[in-house]
């Protein structure tokens, strides 16, 4: 193919640019550090952080990471990306496979929710900043906009099986905990418990902050970007991934369906019924 | 799990529900039709419009979506989806998932431009019905607020590579024919020719219609769903994909890069420093 | 990067090398011909062929090649492919996306029986060459080595479902139509059946030729490689896993796992247990 | 469908088992381990140790595992999982898909080399016990076999591009450093030393230990299946995944492909032809 336009075009060694990673012989830098300084020194959580935002973090902050991965690494073989990576194994591929499938259904429904929480809980704080009101009154319209223009269910709130979810509580005292240490500013915090009032108040019961809320709120305390809010949960949620492959491949089950093939489907198209003559291709019976 | 709502719980055969096929032993019915009467009876177009229609087209409408699926296979290996799965198949997976890597791209911005083109035209017959116009002066203010409101590129007009795409007046001569035949209304070829002409007027050059405005045509006289005219580009696509991914099997070559090693990438972040004493886990020099 | 060895490295513009496409402005050339001579003329079997083989097939050929991709094209929703298109759907993905996850997971037990039944025909054939014996005895071989060294099951045939495959019954009869006009050898055709009367003998009950064994003997008829003989029916089940993705997203249903959420699954592991101390992080001053 | 065997069939809340995650309203246990007793308390290294293995490892053990994780996120955009997370992201898709197509590509070439070499190790250590021999003698045994029977390269060991690994060095200082401690028994730094000293004798020059050895030998002797080798890499590399995919989603670029528009690719097929006209499917020029 020939040039396409009039553009100077870009040389091949400048087509591929990054600011992550410099490979020489013998040496290898990671956002400039040596990467043999940084193996054994820096936490799993550290060089997670250095990889996504280019500067080691303190050993407090990269301890918050740490407890937002650990919380979110599984919910069960009844969520679909875990199903999906235990069907895979059963169907002669390798982990990798079988953990990209998994790995690729985490979207905006069953992967999202603390992404689009962080998106909220910056609207919050927005609205106060413009309205020059304080949280709990920006927390109302920005829950009652949300409501009316996007969906009732408010993301980050609420669990369909946990009253309470047991990670939330663990997760939002620590962050309570590392804004009485100074460590934190507890902005994010303040939304997050607001939006919880409001929806307290707006529903006449607690609709309380999920798995998905609490590291919202840690994510976005540490200053982590939205969209990698939702690379860290698939980070985290990788490790339950890989376990339940790992597991189902142990069980040398062979191309294993939703169900026991005992219980049935629903069939609830048309009866049995002919091709109607006139689109058959060969009408001379000639295949 | 316990159930965890009051509602009355799904029986497990009612979980799965399709209209598409029913299988019995011994007995396969797709949409109703016995399989038997299918096979060697049916063109592979009519049966993918039946799968995803439910009735089997006739055999004139049923060439018009053939010639829209042989139009779309390739377009050499440039294209991202194209390169992912040939240096897929370097890397020691199978076929099945050189394909899939591949196909997981045809996203948004290198797969949706057929299906947000079917929107355009479907909100040019929208106005002209709403604004009781023709779809000329439709096509204007349909174009203009997209160009105002999202991007001033119109899916599906337009090449960076072919002035004029070869692929695209064949299938709209094709098209026209039909309309000329009475096979087809002709009011989405019309809104496309529309379109153009007003791309035309306003950028003082012609911006033809490309291969996914052509598809986008046809797809739309056939009353496919836009969600339905990108599954059917990726059907298309998939051809081509796997015949790319294939053909690199034959050539022995491993871990195969996006280009030569020799080409160096260029690097932009910090240069080399040292770790901050702070941040290392582990002063003592323990691990 | 620099080069990494002495072999004199290769000019970027060398790197990618295709036979299948060439693209300059204004024209396209899919195997050396021009792709407008193709649109309208060509059916679209024959296009796969085109792009898989390099040659135009007969439209006799191509039928039978079109029977054989219309016969597999899905298997209701309790297959591992189609179950996780359909749940992909729920989680907030896009239809390409569904459609990778689902196409990944043809590998060698859920895709692969059609390619192994393939290589076994091939192997029957080379057999009673270098035997300078029949098919009948060639197949009692290569079976009785199959069963001792790889696996009791035959690939291609018997069904856990289906007494006799409808689709099988079919697609042979077809093949040995297409036999009797001269069009095919029926070598292959002959080898199966070789090994399904070796089959009889030894379980003494028929296990006859599935759906997998039915095509793998029209893609060895027609020449098809082992290899395109997976990538055709990887083409040929994408049709019904975009008709389950498209038909589940029209439900409306969030999240959807493999079972009705009032099932329960089962746990198999510890009671619960207290973390050890001694591995615990940071006993006193937690981060 | 109904039951398809006279086996007893499986209760639907039987079909799916794990011994790893058991959920109840409100609770959550991880191999027995109350979620919110591991949050904070746990480091991710260590998370990731219960998940795969049941138990929670001593922290001198977790950080090895800790440095082999930090040590193999990422090798530059060269490489083609990486190129393929930054093309992905050009195509409109999200960053979950992404790191499905990236990492699916993982496969026994490109990501399987530790895999393979912890699978060596234990071969020669079991070839010692077998024959009574040391592991110098062993080695010999089974470098000579491989690369008698299946290639000349050996997994693990060289470079292509580094002349001696610095992450294999350091990685390889710490497990000496644990197992002079006596926190590991050191057989399997034996066996790839071992190795080393057997390919440097047969090429007459060093081919040392790369990333993909040295992490075998801790992923080996920290107790973890071959099969887990591979999960533990593919989690480790998601990171750098992650971080490119996310840098490149910084860059608004669209469809960027593996090299620039100006760099042409090689065509090698026929050149231009006319399609044989006994093929076209409508001789009378309908479509």
């Amino acid at each position: 193919m020939k040039p396409t336009t009039g553009k100077p075009s870009t040389p091949p060694e400048q087509w591929w640019k990054t600011s992550i990673i410099d490979v020489q012989p013998g040496e290898i830098g990671i956002r400039g550090y040596p990467i043999e300084t940084l193996i054994g020194n820096l936490s799993y959580a550290q060089m997670v952080w250095l990889m996504l935002r280019g500067e080691v973090p303190s050993k407090p902050l990269a301890t918050l990471l740490e407890a937002a991965l650990v919380a979110a690494v599984d919910h069960g073989p009844q969520a679909p990306s875990i199903a999906i990576a235990r069907m895979s194994m059963t169907c002669g591929v390798d982990i990798n496979n079988a953990m990209a499938s998994a790995i690729n259904v985490l979207g905006d429904v069953h992967g999202g929710a603390g992404q689009q929480c962080m998106d909220l809980f910056r609207s919050v704080l927005e609205c106060a900043s413009a309205e020059q009101c304080g949280v709990a009154h920006a927390s109302d319209i920005v829950v009652g906009d949300h409501q009316r223009n996007v969906s009732k269910m408010i993301p980050g709130y609420g669990h369909r099986f946990h009253p309470v979810d047991p990670r939330a509580t663990r997760l939002l005292a620590l962050v309570e905990q590392a804004r009485c240490e100074g460590l934190l500013t507890g902005q994010y915090l303040a939304a997050a418990r607001a939006i919880e009032a409001t929806l307290a108040r707006r529903a006449n019961k607690a609709i309380p902050i999920n798995i998905d809320g609490a590291t919202a709120v840690i994510y976005s305390e540490l200053g982590f970007s939205a969209t990698l809010g939702r690379g860290l949960f698939i980070l985290s949620r990788s490790v339950g991934i890989l376990a339940h492959a790992y597991e189902q491949s142990q069980a040398q089950e062979r191309i294993k369906g939703p169900m026991p093939p005992s219980v049935p489907y629903t069939y609830t198209g048309p009866a049995r019924r002919n091709v109607p003559s006139s689109t058959v291709r060969y009408e001379n019976d000639q295949y």
